[in-house]
């Protein structure tokens, strides 16, 4: 869920100073225009860690824009007033109204998160105020809102160099409070408590969007396309008949960086120390499947990946190694007419393994928000909403103590273009290109920013994507071996003797 | 929530004979017609109370309808290879296709409620399956399924009396269990946990329909027509661009008996005892509002009514005992300018009162589902929503230990014109009459079909519905100031002694 906000994304001084007047123009004219029509408010939630630059970008906002129509709300702890009514009361009172701009800085999250962190509230009053939270946005996004909200993201390294960056500046040094060290301390429960709320709130109609805040002229930028965008984007449809839901676009790329193109990608394994590798995590692997633990456990495997990335070739490396009494590869190709009659995720759900049993998936429901995304099959809507299902089921899965391991296998363009001339020339490949691939090859930038995307929303803590470096088969399928063993081995850990 | 369902609907042998075949016919024809079209599911969840039919009118529906297309599942204790996937897979591979009618007798409620009224899971188990309910159904709905809900509700006495009667018969006799009995003695559990469910999972796609279970005749005739009237809804609506929600319309009035017809308007209280009744509670609830406990309390009363049927004066009545400083009258007009440009709930969440102060609200949020529904101010999917918003929005003031006491003043619509009459003819009166009250009145029926819905769906255990027969003006006050009290008191009771 972060790891593109762990990349390093930065923007020269020379870049920024060249993009900013024209983002601010835009920025002042959407706004005016917003204002004009005033049809719809743009509600501005703005969290994330310390350090990360949450006040810094709000007040770069206020600098940019018209005051006039916009409002920021710093929400401190509650006034005596404010304590004697409903939490939410004091939010309701500073809503934008329509045609107006506000910005939350600490929102109907922020309590949450830090008495959670604080184990302050139980995990009962977490899925409360979470529920509370989604409700509050579902309505307010039938009301017509346009709702972003932004995460502010540092890892953890980053996090302590800026902390002490502002210390050692005497300027900024007031910045740095007590408080902040002691947040830095819980960073890791901070983390996983953010990510938990982070998944169970990214709705179709309000997802988080999370920045990289290392880098303010990054940060800066981001933060402001998306706006502009969002506002754009509602503009734009508010003279059409649309109904359905109006999602915020996704991430804009300011500095052409994403998670793919940091792969590197020429990871090798030579051909002399490849079979030992693989007769060592294949031995591993039937060990693993083997062991009387097993039985208690089900193991979801699940391949995406470029077209000729090697997934076929992995799933057979798997599969040497296993019983085939206790798995089943289920490949998905275009949904049979039982299943067009039924919601997406049937089709999937009708293949969940029972317990000692593995499944492997040779692509998946991710269809929805890869192909039917780009090739356009279904609506915007239809796959914006698939995020936040996807998170669910997978939840389900997990609850189940279900390991669901989802490899996306990412191959250069030059390298695929190599396979594919490969398979047209051997005669016992020809089977495997068909023009539908070269089709596909087209739209190569619009697949990778749907990857993008898949992987902010749905790499979650208790699903995570294991990106392959796949230009080598030999290193992709010992890394792909490798990390199924290490999660059925941490799964095994947690199986209680008995 | 229930009280439509305790009223004694029935439905005389003659009238069911002459209606079913007519009923039957339509169900096959609009069967067909969904087949045909195949483009949406129906999906039939069947709850309620022991002894109130379910099973019955289960079966006469399987015996009215085709079987080609209509599927039922009777979900018991979940089999071996059930336990081995995750809770939701069995309802999963149940999902009836496109075209198709699937019946769920036991569902993804019943588990939960049974549990959490033996006291087998906490809160939080019960928070958690209700928002996976809501989740899945939200999923179907966006996937284009139809879903009814049908709760079929008993009265403890009714349910005692139909236990009773199922055991006299020696036919019957077998279909009582020990298991029936248990759940008797905890009806008034399983009462509220019903309750509790129905009011969290009464969503606007997916809402419950509660039907009085005691005669069999307008039991059947209910659930039958409820169901012809959603196909038939769906199908109309599935040659048009309709992209919103797509609400299965409310329940069909089958014997013309509605809650509002079931008060008796005669009530009176005569001149003479009317001044001492009044002193007393309007001195009762002085001492109430002046007591130092009250300072810990918040109370929002709330009047709707027809038009003429004395809001005003009874509100008068109330604020004659009370302390100027310390409450409010808000009366709901049209929405201001200001007003217009926020979410509708928006007008209502400023005036929240603080601890210790009351805010009388002449006319309420309610317009949304009652003159904005009738009058088509808004769209149906907005309206249709409404109800769980508001539940959500009175069940955040309760939770802020707000008394929430809401009135319905109802008059006979003879006594309306009489009114009406006088208002036209007394002189200091006639400010009080407009055309619009005439033209409110042309609608009668469809402001009785209004009313009837709302309190079905926001008369909750938290935030009741007081009907008033307020043909009798002294009766009306003294009733609505009694209730005021009595509600107080309760609320006293539980504020801790400091």
């Amino acid at each position: 869920m972060f790891e593109s906000a762990e990349i390093g994304h930065r923007i020269d001084r020379k870049s920024y100073d060249r993009e900013v007047p024209i983002l601010r123009a835009a920025l002042l004219e959407a706004q005016l225009d917003m204002a004009k029509l005033a049809q719809f408010p743009l509600i501005i939630v703005m969290g994330g860690v310390d350090g990360a630059g949450r006040g810094e970008t709000v007040n770069l906002l206020n600098e940019w824009m018209d005051p006039r129509y916009l409002q920021t709300h710093g929400m401190g702890d509650p006034s005596d007033e404010e304590l004697d009514r409903p939490v939410m009361w004091r939010f309701w009172r500073e809503l934008p109204p329509k045609g107006r701009i506000g910005i939350f800085l600490g929102s109907w999250y922020t309590d949450t998160i830090i008495k959670h962190v604080q184990s302050k509230n139980g995990t009962a009053d977490l899925d409360q105020s979470l529920e509370r939270a989604r409700r509050f946005e579902t309505m307010l996004a039938d009301e017509g809102a346009l709702i972003l909200k932004f995460w502010m993201h540092l890892s953890r390294d980053r996090q302590k160099t800026r902390l002490k960056i502002l210390e050692k500046d005497p300027k900024t040094r007031w910045r740095v409070t007590e408080r902040d060290w002691e947040h830095y301390k819980q960073y890791d429960r901070f983390h996983a408590v953010a990510e938990s709320v982070i998944r169970h709130t990214s709705t179709a109609e309000a997802p988080w969007t999370i920045v990289e805040g290392f880098d303010p002229h990054y940060r800066s930028l981001t933060v402001g396309k998306t706006i502009l965008d969002a506002i754009r984007k509602r503009l734009d449809e508010a003279g059409t008949e649309k109904n359905g839901i109006s999602a915020p676009p996704p991430l804009p790329s300011i500095d052409n960086l994403d998670i793919l193109k940091t792969l590197d990608l020429g990871q090798k394994i030579d051909r002399k120390t490849y079979p030992d590798e693989l007769e060592k995590y294949q031995g591993k692997l039937a060990l693993l499947t083997r062991h009387h633990k097993f039985k208690k456990l089900t193991v979801i495997a699940m391949f995406e990946g470029n077209d000729a990335a090697g997934k076929g070739g992995a799933i057979r490396r798997i599969t040497g190694a296993l019983d085939a009494r206790y798995y089943t590869v289920i490949p998905i190709a275009a949904p049979t007419e039982e299943e067009r009659a039924q919601p997406y995720l049937w089709r999937f759900w009708r293949h969940i393994p029972r317990r000692g049993r593995m499944t492997i998936f040779d692509r998946s429901w991710y269809g929805r928000v890869l192909v039917e995304r780009v090739e356009k099959l279904c609506s915007e809507a239809n796959w914006m909403r698939a995020y936040s299902e996807i998170n669910d089921f997978e939840a389900q899965l997990v609850r189940h103590n279900i390991i669901v391991v989802k490899f996306w296998l990412s191959i250069s363009k030059d390298e695929q273009l190599k396979r594919f001339k490969e398979r047209e020339d051997v005669a016992f490949k020809h089977f495997k290109i068909t023009p539908e691939d070269w089709r596909n090859r087209e739209k190569w930038d619009e697949y990778e920013q749907a990857v993008c995307d898949m992987v902010d929303r749905t790499s979650t803590e208790i699903a995570p994507w294991t990106l392959i470096e796949a230009n080598d088969k030999n290193f992709s399928r010992i890394k792909i071996l490798k990390t199924l063993c290490e999660r059925i081995e941490d799964a095994m850990k947690k199986v209680r003797k008995s």
